[in-house]
């Protein structure tokens, strides 16, 4: 289900389910994009700072993209403008299962153009020792609907 | 040719090749990560925000990453730490062809372990319009050479 703007507030808080890191799809994944020994040969990977393969930082966000579309609530995004303060304070391994938290920070109407909602998401995703894999802000548009979309929406 | 914490200085500024973006590889992409209307279906993106077919976020940021990786002198990056004010200025779509541009900030040993570079990085992605598509500065870390190192280095 998507929620619209006009169903979100400050604080609202969502959670996935979890996505199991599977060695095969971390090793295809930085081979296409980020092809660096410890992300995608497991014996080199040894003697890398990680000491073990290790998924590649945009593999990290890729996962965080599908959970936040697989979640039963998600937020209703017409397009992603960017992020503020992205870490990566744990590496991903393969055999991790990391869940995704999304929490509303604050929301307004954009200034020039009132149809569209600006709304600040924290992100922040973990493990299964609860330990956080990546945190951040993203900041992404969401449509207002006018009175008559919400009239509809009332009366579906 | 990867360049050692000792090679690069503030303002170094190293440039990538082109990459043209294909309708199948936007859509393949998004449909594994991001499966919105607008990202994988051509028909349906057209009454979308963006009035035509776009790439996702994730996949823009995937493309610097590779980007990165062919480029003939590249930092010898051995962990990303996360990133600092990520924007997305400009849709990336079908038939752009994208060029990066990577600027060492400011670089540092860590405080803790001082063999252990931390250099900030503005990474700049433009289309064929010069019209910036992708601009964020990146935190990495980058091994700093020891003194027996540099000389190897030296004779080699």
């Amino acid at each position: 289900m998507k929620l619209s703007y006009s169903d979100i507030y400050p604080g609202l808080t969502l959670t996935s389910e979890g996505y199991p890191v599977k060695q095969e799809e971390v090793i295809a994944f930085a081979s296409q994009w980020d092809p660096q020994p410890f992300h995608i040969d497991p014996v080199a990977a040894r003697s890398s700072l990680f000491g073990k393969l290790a998924a590649c930082g945009m593999h990290t966000q890729c996962i965080r993209g599908i959970l936040q579309h697989r979640m039963p609530q998600q937020l209703d995004i017409n397009a992603g403008l960017g992020a503020e303060s992205v870490t990566l304070p744990k590496p991903v391994y393969p055999g991790d299962v990391l869940t995704l938290t999304v929490r509303v920070v604050d929301m307004r109407a954009s200034a020039s153009q009132p149809q569209r909602g600006i709304v600040r998401v924290e992100q922040i995703m973990r493990n299964q020792n609860r330990e956080v894999v990546l945190q951040q802000v993203a900041v992404v548009m969401m449509p207002i609907p006018t009175p008559s979309e919400l009239e509809e929406i009332d009366h579906a």
